[in-house]
């Protein structure tokens, strides 16, 4: 009775003709799917914001719905397509990662995709979207079981792009996961695990720029101040009082963020 | 028959994850509901703009329409959601004015919506587009009577962004309504109302531009010369040939024209 | 059974009205329709930008799909609206040679479409993609048979910026088709018609910047050197590793690339 669902998330952009190619071949597998745009503004090749995104976006989804993930920076090269099934969801991707933090969060079984008959054929060496992760997602979004598209494994590729690394007793070397539409800094500093910053002097530092105060709104900030704040992503934020953190710090997605507690 | 026609009108963009989330919560609701967007590109907190631009699609949906628009600097103060009923059409906003320009054309009745067990739980302080108005809209496009979502109200909050004010015998503050893509500049200046600047003279003022004088198409205007058109839209247009009227006066969304008339 | 697809390839941008607009009138006539948005980020009034896109798209959508092209610098004069047939799908675009790359490809039919009585009116002056190409799309969706649209033409426009113009014994004149989102450019020389390039010296002039090597990776041009490489779309592109060819040129959409082969 449910309308098959596909979400698309990829570093495509929307000014190509990428994304619409890769509808045309889902809906012409399965002509009543809904297909729902999450971002195609991922930076290119960013593993790590994919993941972010997804990770978002896709309790809010039904039952059932397969979401389709491209960011490939290894598109040509031996690295596996998967399929991932956890909560009640399928994600289709590469096997870069690109899906640890769905693997952190739920219980799931991942399948690496060898179905070949499913693919458009030639499979071009540079566009997978289009000619595996799309044809693919159609037809599990049209009924074909998870079992006929490959083998269960176990040796997918897992990172830790979620969590920062602990590099001594005092520091901990983490990363900028997305820059929000307002130029907020997203780190990947879990605020429930660092609330010691509530109590204790810190200094996070990006590049030559470096925040030591934790604050619990941005009207908080003085004008042009750098602070720390959790935001509503579970994630510690750089932000800034009315202007973009982004710009001030002028870094970009990927950027290294040390912290020191005292 | 028909099928449930959702649209949404949002500030949010399309690089991260908002969007694609609230569509996830509308089809899980309302799986057959077809969604368009019009712009998620309204300049952040401009109510305004975002009021100017569903005024200017409304009247080319089918009737039972569900318009959301998510324009929304209020977002976790007491401010209310409501559901206007205007042109056999759903309108759902926060009670910030951004219908002003649809009960300022059409015959309306305004709810305030309090059915909040329709609500996502629990409802966050920041995205009441996908906890709230989401929901909201995707059982409004089910079935769900719009009685059934709260009481009819009067004192709903109404702008008057759509025209300008009278400031002296000769005088008007204005504002800029909108930017389109080649850089005009759409004031709330009802050209059916102005169309004295055909006869006589007249100084508009944006900051330290003005405009004197009055053309019927783009070509008239000299190269590099700030004119007035009246646009498709129904408002005065501030244009330059060939090039862009906004990144000559280096003026954003809601600064203000001041018209002076001889 | 098959469920009407229409798609879109516009210069409207996604900030407006505009596009929201069209589906609007599309669900309203034909509501079971699936849209696709190929692209609305062609650059204004770009017509071969626009057939480049297009042409890039179609093979991958299925049989009976309606693609709207709008990219419309004559709106508002006597320029015709017409309705193509290739491939077992249809195309309706302004008769301004916008489907040129279709027409090359693909054994077609052409018709001038003058059922005004699908027309939205009044029509407009301006907005032919609302009053004009968005209705006769969704009544071709619902079942309109073509030959009610309108007669059969064979002096619809033809233009040949798919390919270069010879210019001498050693000479050709092309163009830039389309910067891709990691800022290659697309020239309309077909790598397959210029495989001399392999064998032969070079230069390829844009502007003052010159190109004098093919290569068939990103990585075997040195950082910074211009490389001339056969993109996935069948035309040679101009390329630098790791950086933007087109920021490093300077140069847009449509302008001129002069090739001497010795």
């Amino acid at each position: 009775m449910s309308r098959p669902l596909i979400t698309l998330t990829t570093d495509f952009g929307s000014k190509d003709h990428f994304v619409g190619t890769m509808k045309g071949v889902i809906l012409g597998i399965c002509p009543q799917a809904a297909i729902v745009d999450i971002s195609h503004e991922i930076t290119p090749f960013e593993i790590a914001e994919a993941g972010f995104v997804i990770a978002q976006a896709y309790r809010y989804f039904p039952k059932q719905t397969v979401h389709v993930v491209v960011v490939d920076p290894g598109v040509g090269t031996s690295r596996r397509p998967i399929l991932a099934e956890a909560a009640g969801q399928y994600f289709i991707a590469p096997d870069n990662g690109v899906l640890s933090m769905i693997y952190a969060r739920e219980t799931h079984k991942v399948r690496v995709i060898t179905a070949e008959k499913l693919f458009l054929r030639p499979v071009s060496q540079t566009f997978h979207g289009r000619d595996v992760f799309a044809p693919v997602a159609a037809h599990l979004a049209r009924g074909a079981r998870p079992a006929k598209l490959g083998k269960l494994i176990r040796d997918y590729l897992r990172s830790d792009f979620d969590r920062p690394t602990r590099t001594g007793k005092r520091y901990w070397t983490g990363r900028i996961l997305k820059i929000d539409r307002f130029g907020n800094l997203i780190t990947n500093f879990p605020a429930a695990e660092f609330s010691v910053l509530e109590r204790r002097p810190f200094e996070l530092t990006v590049g030559p720029h470096s925040v030591r105060r934790l604050v619990h709104s941005y009207a908080e900030g003085g004008y042009g101040e750098l602070v720390l704040i959790a935001g509503s992503t579970g994630f510690l934020e750089i932000a800034t009082n009315q202007a973009s953190a982004a710009q001030m710090i002028g870094c970009a997605v990927g950027a290294q963020a040390e912290l020191a507690v005292w």
